[in-house]
C-alpha cells in the first residue's frame, strides 16, 4: 500500500470519491505507477483510508469509465497502459471582447425596423400563451418544413397580400435567406449558373460564392433587372428582387415582369427565385403582387423573410416551392431537422392568427410612409445637387450626389460628422462612373435622428439648400 | 372616352381607385388598348366617372408604378409596351398535408427529452423578463457570433462542468449541429478528409457528403473509436462523440484519448471535431471532461447543444473554436448574420445566469439515471438473450440480441406491437454480421411507458424471463 499515496482532506468540498479518483488518475497519467499494477481491493482500500466502500466503488468506477484502470472478473483493478499525456487543468478563462466598429451617432442602416412600435405586450402575450405545460410536445422536434400551423398562415397571408398562389406543404421555413438559398442551390444542381442583380444583395451574392455557383451580373436600370441582357447570358437562374429591387428601390416594370417570366418559361432549367424581402411596404397604392403569384408554369421560387415585417433579430424566414422542386427537396433533406425554434414558430403562427400581424403591418406601413415622407422633405431643397430614387416601396431610398468627390470622400466625410451612410459601389460588381449614390435607411431612425441626420449629412457635404438665405 | 369601359362599383368593398386599377391592368394585359395610347387625363377621367381626382391618382399612380403606363411630363399618361402575359388571378388555395408516419404507440426514439420536468414557468418567467419595451435594441440584428451575454454564459458553464477552456470570443452559437459542421467543413478546406465514426451520427455524415467532403469510416469498438485505424486512414479531421458515442454508448477510453490527441498534435492539419452533444448526462460519478480541455494545442473544435440538456426543438448550439481557426472564420462569415433569434439567445443566457440550467440539469440527470435503471431492470431478467451496454452516460443504451432473426424482422415485429426501437444497421456503413443490435432512448418515455414498451417489445420477439414460470 506504500506505493500509492492518497491524501484525503475530509473538511475538503470535493467530494473524497473525487480526491481519490483525481490523484490515482494523476499517478496514472504521469505514469508514477507502473503498468498493469493491481490496484488494492475496494475492501482494503477503504479500511486503509477510513472511508466507506461506496467511496471507492465510485473512484474505481469513475477510473474504469475513463479507461485509467481496467476490470478484470474475479481477480480486480489493474493500471491501463495509456499513451503518455499531459492532462492540464483548464486555466481560468479571460474574457476578452472584440473592438466594436466605430459606431456613428445616427446610421441609415437599411436592415433596421422601427424598434419603438414593436407591439411586446402582445408577443409576450402569445409568449406567455404558447409556453405552456400543454404545449409540452413543442419541446421535441417538428416538422422539419416547419410546424404546419405557422405554414398554413403564412400561406393565408401570402394569398390575401402578395397573390401568391401556395399550400401550407409547398412552404419551408428557415432562419434566414442566407439559410435557405443554399437547400434551393442544392436542389437547382451543379450546372446551375446564377443571374445577380447589379448592384444587387451581397449576402446573396456570398452564398452563391461559398457554394461554388457561377454567378453573372445583370445591370439593374430604372426599370429594375434588364431582362435583354439576362436573356444574352448563360445564366439559368435569376435571383431577383422585383417589388423593391435591392438596393436601387426601383420597381420592376410590368414589360420587364412579362419578359423574366417569359424567359424562365421559355427552357425547363430557367428558375426565377423572386426575393420579396419588403414587398409588404409599398406606400402609393395596392402592393404590387409577387411574380409568384403571375407565373404559369413552375419556374418561381418564391423567398421572403419577417426581418422587415417584424424584426431583423427574429429569424424567421420562408420559401415557397413550385411541386416539382419540392418533391427534389424532401429527398435531399430527409435529415434535416428545421433551424427555427418550435416556440417562436408558434408565437408567430398564434400571432398572425389573431389578426395581430395584419395590423402591425398597417401601422408600420403608415409610420414608415410618415419616416419617408419626412427624410424626402428633409432632401427636397438640396435638389437637384441631391436627387432622390427608390421610394416608392420599403425601408430605404438612395440619394444621387451631384458633386466631384468620389463615393468614399463622402461617406468618410459623412463619418466623421457621425452620420453613416451606404456608398452603393459595395453593392455592385465594380464600381460605377458618374455620380456618387448612397443608401439611406430610415426604419430604424427616429423623426428627430431624420432631420437631424440630414441636416449634419448636408453640413458635412457642403450642401446649401436651395433657398437658403446663406 | 367611349373606347375605356370602366364600371365602377361604389358599393363594393373594393376601393375605388383599385377598382379603376384592376380593370385597366387587365385592357392593357389583354391588349384591348393600343400600346401608346394616351390615358384620359386625371381631371377628365374624374368627372367621367363621378370620382375625386386623388382617386385617379392613386390608379394611375400604381400603374405606373407597376409599369404599365408611362408618364410623360407635360403632356400625360401613355400606355407601355409590355410583352404578352396573361396574368392569372390567383386561385384559392387548398390545404393537404403529408401522411404521417406509422406512429408508434411506445417510442424508443433517442431524440427525445422529458417533457413533464421542463420548467414552463420559469421559462415564461425569462420570456416576459426579456421581451420588454427596454430591451427595443433586441429587435435588430445582434453579434453573428452569437450575443455576447449568452457566450459569456457559455463559456463558464463549460468551464465548470466540462472542463472547457475558452474566452466568450471563442464560441459561435448556432441553431444546431447540421448548421455548424458546414461553417466549420468551409474553414477547414477543400483538401480536408473526415474520418467518421462507424456506426455513427448520421446527419453529420449527411453534412459531409452534401458539401461534398471526403468521409471515410473508422470503426468503433467497446473502448470507442479505433485510434490505430484513424492513424492508418488518410483522414485529416476527426468527427467524434468521445463522451458518448452515438450510437453505440460507448466512453473514449483514457488510452483511446491520449491515442486520438497525439495523432491531432502529430501535424497540423489534423484537427479533433469534438461533438459533445450529451455530455451533462453521465451517471455515474463525475462527467468525464472534454477533450478539448486536455489538448495541448489549438487541435480540437468542441462543439455541443442544447437539444439534450433544455429541449430539442431550442435549435441552439454552439462550438468553440480554437483560435487560428476563430481568425479564418471571421475572414470567411464577414457577411452571415446570426441564424438564432436573439430574443431566445437572451431568454436563455437570463435562464443559465440566474442557476436555472444548473438547477434543471441536476434534475434531469436524476430523472434520467431513475429512467435507466427501471429500463436496465425492465430487461435484465431476459439476460442472455438480450443484453445491454451504452449505459454509462446520455439519454438511451444498445440492446444486443441473440436470435436467429435478422435486425429488419425484429425492427419489423417490435413495430407491429406498436413498439418503435431503432436498429444500429442504419447507423453503420454497411450491415454488421453478428446478433442484431438496437439502439432504445428512454429520455422521452414515461416509467410506465418504459415498461410496457419493454414487456411488449419482449413479446413480440418471443423472449422469456430467465426464471420466468412461463
Amino acid at each position: 500500500m506504500e506505493e500509492w499515496l492518497i491524501l484525503l482532506d475530509k473538511t475538503h468540498a470535493l467530494p473524497l470519491y473525487e480526491q481519490i479518483y483525481m490523484q490515482m488518475k494523476r499517478d496514472i497519467t504521469e505514469q508514477r505507477v507502473p503498468v498493469g499494477k493491481r490496484l488494492p481491493s475496494k475492501r482494503k482500500l477503504s479500511e486503509f483510508l477510513a472511508v466507506s466502500q461506496t467511496t471507492i466503488e465510485l473512484a474505481y468506477g469513475q477510473l474504469t469509465a475513463e479507461g485509467y484502470i481496467t476490470a478484470v472478473p474475479r481477480s480486480g483493478y489493474y493500471v491501463q497502459d495509456i499513451e503518455e499525456l499531459a492532462y492540464t487543468e483548464p486555466a481560468a478563462y479571460t474574457e476578452t471582447t472584440r473592438p466594436a466598429p466605430l459606431k456613428a451617432e445616427i446610421d441609415f442602416s437599411p436592415g433596421m425596423v422601427d424598434p419603438e412600435s414593436f407591439p411586446f405586450s402582445r408577443w409576450r402575450k402569445v409568449a406567455k400563451d404558447v409556453i405552456d405545460e400543454q404545449d409540452a410536445h413543442l419541446l421535441q422536434l417538428g416538422d422539419p418544413h416547419g410546424d404546419l400551423e405557422l405554414r398554413t398562415e403564412i400561406a393565408t397571408y401570402l394569398y390575401h397580400s402578395r397573390g401568391v398562389r401556395c399550400t401550407p406543404e409547398q412552404l419551408i421555413v428557415g432562419s434566414g435567406t442566407e439559410q435557405l438559398i443554399p437547400l434551393i442551390i442544392r436542389i437547382l444542381g451543379e450546372d446551375a449558373v446564377y443571374a445577380v442583380e447589379d448592384p444587387g444583395y451581397p449576402l446573396a451574392h456570398h452564398v452563391f460564392d461559398h457554394n461554388r455557383r457561377s454567378a453573372v451580373a445583370i445591370p439593374v436600370d430604372e426599370e429594375g433587372l434588364d431582362t435583354d441582357a439576362l436573356q444574352r447570358s448563360q445564366a439559368t437562374v435569376a435571383y431577383v428582387t422585383p417589388s423593391h429591387q435591392f438596393p436601387t428601390g426601383t420597381v420592376l416594370s410590368a414589360a420587364r415582369r412579362a419578359a423574366l417570366l417569359n424567359w424562365s418559361a421559355a427552357r425547363p432549367e430557367h428558375i426565377i427565385i423572386e426575393d420579396d424581402y419588403d414587398g409588404e411596404f409599398r406606400y402609393a397604392g395596392r402592393p404590387i403582387p409577387a411574380l409568384q403569384g403571375m407565373d404559369r408554369g413552375d419556374n418561381v421560387i418564391y423567398l421572403s423573410t419577417f426581418s422587415k415585417s417584424l424584426m431583423p433579430s427574429l429569424r424567421i424566414a420562408y420559401m415557397v416551392l413550385p411541386k416539382p422542386l419540392l418533391e427534389r427537396y424532401r429527398g435531399a433533406f430527409i435529415h434535416y431537422a428545421s433551424t427555427v425554434p418550435r416556440l417562436d414558430q408558434h408565437m408567430l403562427a398564434r400571432f398572425m392568427k389573431e389578426g395581430q400581424f395584419s395590423r402591425h403591418l398597417n401601422r408600420m406601413r403608415k409610420l414608415y410612409r410618415k419616416k419617408l415622407q419626412l427624410l424626402m422633405e428633409q432632401l427636397t431643397p438640396y435638389a437637384p445637387a441631391v436627387s432622390c430614387s427608390g421610394d416608392g416601396a420599403g425601408m430605404h431610398i438612395i440619394i444621387t450626389v451631384q458633386d466631384g468627390r468620389s463615393e468614399t470622400t463622402l461617406a468618410e466625410a459623412a463619418l466623421q460628422a457621425g452620420v453613416r451612410v451606404y456608398g452603393l459601389d459595395s453593392y455592385r460588381s465594380e464600381p460605377a462612373d458618374g455620380n456618387p449614390s448612397f443608401l439611406l435607411g430610415f426604419g430604424g431612425l427616429t423623426e428627430g435622428q431624420i432631420i437631424e441626420g440630414v441636416r449634419k449629412l448636408m453640413t458635412a457635404w457642403g450642401m446649401k439648400k436651395r433657398n437658403s438665405a446663406e
